[in-house]
């Protein structure tokens, strides 16, 4: 195994551990490794006020309240900004202490690894219903990195019970805009027992923007907003956020677009013998009993997808965009060639 | 007192507020209610890459290393960058949760309010020495609002004795970019017993941009380092900050432009019938027995100060910059009139 091969499996996204790891690859790398959208939001021209003053309240306001109308969340809702939903993942051990809590998996590392950090008991439930039985449930919906989706009627009945012996699911929903409203729990919130997050870098490409938002009931909103304090968000992220936030005809191309392209991945992956296991439009997950080949033919070739350690068999792929990058793709995974369905040399 | 008010209290920086307090004042605001430099460093060019990928750890590091070249902080020191100073403050009690906290005042009010929150025991005490009596010492050097400073040597001795209790002296060094290296704790550490608060918005004028530094032995930094998480800072931040950070003779220039502009501001103020309290070259702060009728005076005048609630005779100012702000600031004080040794009307 390439040396700093560890440092990929989680998170992805960090390219010069690639580099490190295949140094004799040709750059630049195609960086398929997050499920960040490869084609980002204008930037624009960002007021020079934003950089060089405090935050204001009210910008903050018009920020949540376009995150509003854009998710269909009520006004009775919270919504509250941050520095990214990892920001929010931090804290949420501390503003909820739980000893026991529930994850549904396999899925997304950060929420174990912060809930152990903050000494809970974790358990990992293969099954939604099995979370009422913890202080704290967590599901990603759709699920990282299989896709998976929960009906929100069935989110919102767990929600129900927790909230009776006041407990919490927390729904990170950071995939969801590239399936819609019908499918996130936002617009049935309120709901006491229940906490959604949205990223806002993944589908709009700003990942390093850093904004994301908490969605919940006022009160448990409130807790969140008071532990990350004031001037959580940057001047430039609540000027470009509230941008975005409003312009849904590009959010209604780029889902198009990115479902188009997710449809041109899972063909090339399966010629190539992999098995679609799932995915959203901004990522897919494939499986072969060759995956782990397949990584590091792909790392020597400048391409970085994802692997993942409890599960050799998987890889997972952001999706490309530039012609270029689908050409590179395409002569990695060596279409054509005889030993396709036997796995890469 | 105008509706509004006490939103303008503690922060400053609230201009929405201002207006509703103010609403027949004249536009722009001249906002002098905020201790941030009114020439920022140019932000120039950011690579599109910097918004739009996941902030890579190499990045992260390289701000840290300038911020540790330019502070003059030892290789065994640890320095966490985070989104601003204020997202530390916020984790502070919880990641060293203390009981009794000793925070030498009169001073900034968000640390009081964040271990109060925590369900700490804060005290207000007059000496630094007396914080060695509490298992968190906090002291701001130069202190805001009036810029009292403490020396090194003493902050030190005080950590020491606080480290043999596993207690720790935090030091927010919010406004020393101004005063220099040899006012710094920095550069003694690491002390087992110390933390150093450095914020990056105030000298280079980019509080907008939120970017702030823990600086502090490799176990404290370490801890803190885990509670923000990964990607806690902008990719835009990382890159402007690294470039300022290494821009040295653009932080001469700007402090000893800004030393020139603040007596030039106590000169003014001085005329008007201020006593000059003390300050730092970002802010001063003046007292008059009709300082809270100066305050609304300058309100009318679109002019932002900012009063304390606690001292009713002082008025803290930021610097002003444009000689149209001059001109205004001076008008509305009313220099050159009989009236100005009385107070103003």
């Amino acid at each position: 195994m390439p040396e700093g091969l560890d440092e990929l499996r989680y998170h992805g996204g960090n390219l010069n551990a690639a580099r490190r790891s295949f140094p004799n690859a040709p750059d630049p790398w195609i960086d398929l490794s997050t499920g960040i959208n490869p084609v980002p939001y204008p930037v624009g021209i960002v007021a020079p006020s934003a950089w060089t003053k405090l935050p204001e309240p009210c910008g903050l306001a018009e920020l949540e309240a376009a995150a509003r109308a854009a998710n269909g969340a009520k006004p009775s809702t919270e919504i509250v900004a941050a520095s990214g939903t990892q920001a929010l993942i931090q804290w949420l051990p501390h503003v909820f202490p739980a000893r026991r809590v529930g994850i549904l998996g396999f899925t997304y590392g950060e929420h174990e690894e912060r809930w152990l950090a903050a000494g809970a008991k974790v358990s990992t439930v293969e099954a939604l219903a099995d979370l009422v039985a913890f202080d704290v449930g967590v599901v990603v919906n759709p699920n990282n990195p299989d896709g998976r989706t929960f009906p929100p009627d069935d989110l919102a009945e767990i929600a129900k019970t927790l909230a009776q012996r006041l407990g919490l699911l927390i729904v990170d929903e950071a995939f969801m805009d590239a399936l819609g409203r019908r499918s996130s729990l936002v617009p049935r919130l309120p709901e006491a027992g229940a906490l959604v997050l949205r990223s806002f870098g993944k589908i709009y490409g700003l990942s390093g923007l850093r904004l994301g938002f908490a969605v919940a009931s006022p009160e448990v909103g409130g807790m969140l907003r008071r532990a990350i304090g004031p001037w959580a968000v940057s001047g430039p992220a609540i000027e470009i956020g509230r941008r975005a936030l409003t312009d849904g005809s590009w959010l209604k191309e780029t889902v198009a677009r990115l479902s188009d392209e997710a449809a041109r991945l899972d063909r090339l992956l399966q010629s190539a013998g992999f098995e679609i296991v799932g995915g959203t439009p901004l990522f897919r997950l494939a499986q072969h009993k060759g995956a782990r080949a397949f990584f590091e033919r792909l790392g020597r070739a400048g391409i970085l997808s994802r692997p993942f350690q409890a599960k050799p068999d998987w890889l997972r792929f952001g999706i490309p965009h530039a012609p270029a990058e689908w050409e590179r793709l395409e002569a990695a995974l060596d279409i054509g060639e005889g030993s396709i369905h036997g796995g890469p040399q």
